[in-house]
């Protein structure tokens, strides 16, 4: 299924500093990337570097002068996917066998703080037969139990304001998940994702768990 | 029936200071203080004072010199109580008609921080009909939800940390009480009291509900 | 030195609730209310109670159903004022002696966690020779610390987070002032002004330490 | 100079679980592994792997049965040092044109709030003229202002706690001090070293600035 997908972002500059800007479509085993155009005006020097997977694309601006630009992109992407078989899902890899990179994202972070909620995920998600079944029941939790009401969030929100509060935007709920998952062990990222039919069209907050990818939205979506 | 309470206290005292404390049985219509004794060893300087209910009785020391000292009280109580009507509970006085002295313990405070919590306290336990059932359901909910693990908080645990880390004890448990009853509109506070039978004997925190008085630990028992 | 001070409010109520007001002019040695006149429109029923000092009034509207109304309220006083001594400052009351209703203002509250910040308080503040002096370094502190910035803060930024990002408004200064002197066992409350050629006109924020009432903004302004 | 290093560890397993160690000796430009040797006891299967730097070691244990196990490491590593010339200090590498693994040690992370600090660190730092010189002052504020109390801070204290509470153990000025670098745009990471004449003997944190490699408490010792 092809998928255009644009972003059109215009910046006024007070004085030097520089960007890192995370907007290119991933190219993975499920999503090739056909095409992509990148312009900006005036022209800007920059670079495009990859993250530990080598994977995302993050692409870097060093602006020395005050100044007005624009930046527009836009790509065509082919997604495929697979569905996967519930009764066959649990051939999943053990924390043991991870990949040591993957192993990093059972970490705490700075939104999405683990170690607080271990006893409450444990209780709540820890009795699913299997990983799958966890990370889905942890995503109709947050579904069931956290309001979603624009603005009421901000910059400094985590998953512990969020599972105290019940209230936030798409960001709060992805960092609750990825926080609720690797409470259980469950390496969890999140991603950013140009969202289909989302209106008014904005990049939109998602995780996902490792081996499995279940984005939040598209499980509250269907 | 009656009750004997007792409590010995000892302090080794490094420089000037001040102690206030809170060990005198309370007065009320259903606890009759039959006979108090206090010895101070040696005989310190103190006054007796109440709060602002004009019954919590606190008692002050100032010590001027660096000293060791020992305390003691005892008391004979006598306590009557009335079985609530759970048919006829709601005739319960609403927040207007509360004493302003009363209101006062609807505000969010140091551990308990009921305005954090409103949409979480609605949502669980905003459903039942009446002020005995909420409050009823709050401690059944923080018994099945809250494990008790002797040492795991401190002196800075408030009802957030609680509510988020499952863990604590009485004093955490009634923190939480308060929080999620004045988060509903619930007047509620702290108290200490003789608790009758535990093992080893120790001062034991508990919350109520204003108007119906209902210990957490009462209805734990139970 | 008289003072006329106004305050109207008006409010579109969409189902029954309770409303308590604090904007009655206070009674004190100090400052006597001359006249002081409120109406309500339409006509509301509401009490008028006064806080555990017997002072501070708080006025309760019971409002049955959807409405809109307003309020005004206008009050003469007379202000008088005493310049401290600062060479005579310290003939001041040592904690053992306040009174139990003063005693309460030690305590660390929900936007004043004084528990916190002990040893920042005692390190920076707890050299000055006198409780006056004290308080006027935390005040010049906060001054010197924190950015006043409109909008930066909201309803649940407390003392900890104003220490932290060293920003807020009056009302944060206000906290983390009383946070600071709370740590070093001076009593400190909170109070709303009618604040003098503010403009725009608005409540203003400020603190007092018992004893010697010293606004924040009397000295920032001066 | 030659060091001599060793730690020896032993456990109790109760049930299935992964260990991750981290406590190889690394190998970099200014420190040299001339011999290293570990034994488990009894022997079990582990491999080792490098983090996102390919150089910090990391092994897993898996363990399946409930078990006692020991572990001992030893290394003889050869540390080459480079004295900074101060007055040479600055042809430093700007943000723009850091390396992109560097440059994810400008994020906030779980210990270290950085985001929150901005204000403050740019208040106390800022004014330095270079990188040097502010990590220098950062080290130099964390010494002067953070009381070292053994015992004081846990697995969950973090940075913004440290700068309220102003007392901790080394993990929690690394921590501190890497909040104050990031807010001002300079990467920084916590490592742990075996700390030479420690006495008891332990590991020991420390926190590094990227392209200076300031220790924390070298400057402390020192």
């Amino acid at each position: 299924m092809k998928f255009n997908v644009k972003s059109s972002l215009s910046y006024n500059v007070n004085g030097p500093t520089t960007f890192i800007f995370n907007i290119h479509a991933l190219n993975t085993s499920s999503q090739t990337v056909l095409e992509e155009n990148l312009t900006i005006d005036p022209a800007i020097n920059h670079d495009v570097f990859t993250a530990h997977d080598g994977r995302s694309k993050f692409m870097r601006l060093k602006i020395q002068e005050p100044c007005n630009f624009s930046m527009s992109y836009s790509a065509i992407v082919d997604m495929s996917y697979k569905i996967i078989d519930e009764n066959n899902s649990e051939n999943l890899v053990s924390v043991v066998e991870l990949d040591s990179y993957i192993a990093s994202f059972l970490y705490p972070s700075r939104y999405c703080q683990s170690d607080k909620l271990m006893k409450f995920s444990f209780k709540e998600f820890g009795h699913y037969a299997t990983v799958y079944d966890k990370v889905l029941a942890i995503t109709e939790w947050i579904y069931n139990n956290i309001e979603y009401t624009s603005g009421s969030t901000d910059s400094q929100t985590s998953a512990i304001d969020t599972i105290t509060e019940r209230v936030g935007v798409c960001r709060d709920f992805a960092h609750l998940g990825i926080a609720l998952c690797r409470a259980l062990s469950i390496p969890a990222r999140y991603f950013t994702g140009y969202a289909y039919q989302l209106n008014p069209p904005d990049f939109h907050a998602c995780f996902e768990a490792i081996s499995m990818a279940i984005g939040l939205y598209l499980i509250r979506l269907n």
